[in-house]
């Protein structure tokens, strides 16, 4: 909840000595320690304008409308706008019972591979949480590399031809296919301008050896 | 992963002990069973054309790109069609290390709060695996309601303009706007055809308790 930003939890009728003795997550006791607890699911969920339960079932005699969490969570966004939403998750072992669904407006499952339907709770949780807040459209600003110039790429090309005729790979010195070929080589790398330095550095460094060892 | 449908875990240089221990959630013995075993992240992924890291943190010294998973589980799902894709994930305490990540082509994140950057490791795994299954496009077939038909929702409303009347919500039997207004408010609950009886049953019951209790 916290890596997500949820802040609030609520828990109905926890097990007092489970709950009592609950530890958090480094960065989430404050969490924790807010808390509040609450003797029934009605309680729980009265200042809520919209309540979804979560399965690990999807067999038809469900009395509420399924949805897969995608679509699901695109709803809640648009509620979460205006209005206070509850996210129900049931015990591990339990699930929701038919009381606490019948409070439910609609109900939502994440897409587990019908192998294995059923999921960690705490894993269940967070995947909820992370889909309600994922942004396809937010980008980290990614360092840019700046693109080694043409002349450096030029540099490279000459020195990598110039070891490749000292060591033997290209036997004639005239072999203008061949030239081509790992000219063009050279620029399908998309050398990056610090990254071009050092190959070039390299390389010089080979050419010398092979030439000095002839 | 067996939530999921990834079925090749792969561990390096496991803590003998927890990994001989290891417990699978039910269900996915078998992939534990199945884990192989390497000793160094090379040989692990040897027979992948794409290998990712992931990372809690994005400070500005990491030597590789790094992506949010939204973004960078696109450019896995392109890859994956066509070749192996290994995603490696570092121990709970320490993450990766420096040389584990000079053995990735790009860094990828969750995108947690900033608050709390650190996630469980299990849970940043259940969530990296959802991203690159999600399918927003994917519906289960939610069993369409049939809505009520008009002439259904007119004898509603006639039955709750009784009860209304008989209850003495409505004082004058011809107060034409407040009738206008019920049979908005009627319409506006878009009944489904097999509520509609129900209310329309519940309501008559009502209208006959009304009128022989004048």
């Amino acid at each position: 909840m916290s890596n997500f930003g949820f802040l609030h939890l609520r828990v109905v009728n926890p097990y007092p000595v489970a709950f009592r003795e609950a530890r958090s997550a480094v960065g989430a006791s404050a969490l924790l320690a807010r808390a509040e607890e609450y003797k029934s699911v009605a309680e729980a969920v009265a200042d809520c304008a919209l309540v979804i339960g979560t399965t690990a079932i999807h067999h038809r005699e469900l009395h509420h409308p399924l949805r897969r969490l995608e679509q699901g969570a695109r709803l809640i966004r648009k509620q979460l706008g205006s209005s206070r939403v509850a996210l129900l998750f049931g015990s591990e072992k339990r699930g929701l019972s038919n009381e606490d669904l019948s409070h439910c407006h609609w109900l939502m499952r994440v897409p587990t591979c019908e192998e294995h339907l059923s999921m960690n709770l705490g894993q269940a949780v967070a995947v909820c949480l992370y889909e309600l807040v994922r942004d396809p459209k937010a980008v980290w600003p990614i360092g840019k590399a700046k693109p080694a110039t043409a002349d450096k790429i030029e540099r490279i090309t000459v020195a990598l031809l110039g070891v490749l005729r000292t060591s033997g790979y290209m036997k004639t010195p005239s072999a203008a296919p061949l030239e081509q070929k790992v000219r063009r080589l050279v620029r399908r790398l998309q050398l990056q301008a610090d990254d071009a330095e050092v190959w070039l550095g390299m390389l010089r460094q080979v050419l010398w050896k092979v030439r000095s060892g002839k």
